[in-house]
């Protein structure tokens, strides 16, 4: 093996009545605006892959760049363009309002297909005897995002999702100035969709949460005006960020915190009060992710709702049979 | 926390281009069917619920009561009593004709509907509006055998399921024998189909698979012939016991061994050389088993062909991204 494992701890267990099933491990960092590790589990300046926790700080430069405003884009719309959407009618419609703002359509998306991640969307498409299209991909307000970028940039719109192209080199050096760190220091990648993925210390990961949540006030101007109004877009429609039923949309919805998820188990979290937090589940398991948020938070003060702190498994009949219970206290 | 979590280890990464994104961890053993430990990793000992990999044990008093002989149930058929199947047609078929031959019909399966395992089948029952019906899931065989033991020995059909019946006692008790323990060292819980599932440990299981596969001739004759059938059964009709692409059907299809899959990363695996192999992905997760699998039985000499010894991670272009690669060698 080429890389030694991050040093990680058990996060969350699987009970099946009186004896654990299955168990997931993992590491978070909590980490001020000041660069101060305010809590931490596991090693956390270990690298992480940021999936889609990184697509708020992709989309700044539909931001600073003046596109949006150029072309009109709305709150609503910028927090598609941050989104690992549903595919539900409103993000769909918000979607191609992107698009065809920026003079473009669903044909320019190159964001890969799959299945709308929301269960009755995805049945009524699969009814409907239509194939999932890249626009009911999670990551289709992201690649309108960027296209809209090119659009207003005169850049090469089919080759947007190329690494070495100015619009993902401009993306890695955001990402980069968001989470402290040169922009060779954040390590790449191919993601699901096709467009360069980053790798960083998971503690930077929450620093950068922590500055979207909080402000970097002494950022230039226009960059830190963007990280502003796209927390705002995400604070004030946290269904378009994910949807129906989805724990980033419902954790935004009781809190005052900007919450975003990531395959393979991310999530990031920041807080105004001026903290970030940076979780990954070592094993990948989206089931393990809300119960040690939630847990994590809990030791910063956030409270949720009790319904919210309700993991039940059940069987096919709808009966409960155990639960995922967090062992961070 | 009121039970240790098991000793286990590192057994397979996910790799995204040149950094690790994920890794599981788990237990295995090798045990002969003399009671020896042949290899192992993490705690052999730590209780393991049996999931779907106690089927070919659960379809035993269907042979050894003499419903099989009575009702006519083909070799094919005791397969698919043992499967978690695809709901492909062909075990769609097999499974009402069970039912059939013991004089009931699919309303009398108490199994739970979730869509087909297999992608396209799920698909076409999607496309004709269709919603999945109990025969549609994995377990529906494993019901139809059980429905079929109560046709033949006049017990309550509706009480089929129910831990304290005749059969479900029964079905304890021979788990319990094949595995060597006491019945009340088995301990029950209740399984996603709405069954007791099972759980004992580790070593157990992999000895119930040395029987199974290299026999159990001290048992009793009438027992002994059904551990004989069921495995015949599994070995000749592979695609029965999974389906289409599904890694229990190519292992058998290429090997001499009897294989059988469990959910949350439960497996376990037989050799006619008189040892059997079980597997305990931690986190459950059903990516780790394969390359794991394949590895610990590298271990014991078994190779299988290349082509099934590659698991690429693709984007949604079909470009290969990562792999999924076993730590052990």
């Amino acid at each position: 093996m080429g890389q030694d494992l991050p040093s990680d701890a058990p996060l969350a267990v699987v009970w099946r009545r009186d004896l654990i099933e299955s168990v997931h491990r993992g590491r978070y960092a909590v980490h001020s605006l000041g660069g101060k590790n305010l809590d931490s589990l596991g090693d956390p300046a270990g690298y992480v892959y940021l999936r889609s926790t990184a697509k708020p700080f992709q989309a700044l430069p539909l931001v600073f760049s003046g596109a949006a405003d150029t072309f009109g884009i709305t709150s609503e719309e910028l927090a598609v363009a941050c989104a690992s959407h549903n595919a539900e009618p409103k993000h769909l419609a918000a979607v191609r309002s992107i698009l065809g703002k920026a003079g473009l359509s669903e044909t320019d998306l190159q964001s890969g297909a799959h299945p709308p991640v929301h269960a009755p969307a995805a049945a009524r498409l699969a009814r409907s005897g239509e194939k999932p299209r890249p626009i009911h991909g999670n990551c289709s307000g992201k690649h309108a995002g960027m296209l809209a970028v090119c659009a207003y940039a005169g850049w090469d719109l089919a080759r947007y999702r190329d690494p070495e192209g100015p619009l993902q080199k401009l993306i890695r050096r955001t990402v980069a100035k968001l989470c402290d760190l040169e922009p060779n220091a954040v390590r790449l990648a191919d993601d699901s969709c096709g467009v360069p993925v980053f790798a960083l210390p998971l503690l930077n990961l929450a620093l950068g949460f922590a500055r979207l949540a909080a402000g970097c006030e002494d950022f230039p101007e226009d960059l830190s005006k963007a990280v502003r109004r796209i927390r705002d877009a995400m604070r004030a429609h946290p269904y378009m960020v994910a949807g129906t039923g989805r724990f980033a949309t419902l954790l935004m919805q009781c809190t005052d915190l900007v919450a975003k998820s990531g395959a393979e188990g991310v999530f990031a979290v920041g807080s105004p009060e001026g903290w970030g937090l940076a979780l990954k589940v070592s094993d990948g398991a989206g089931r393990a992710v809300a119960p040690t948020v939630l847990a994590a938070l809990g030791r910063r003060g956030v409270q949720v709702p009790r319904r919210m702190r309700s993991f039940p498994v059940a069987d096919l009949h709808g009966r409960v049979v155990g639960e995922v219970a967090p062992l961070i206290h």
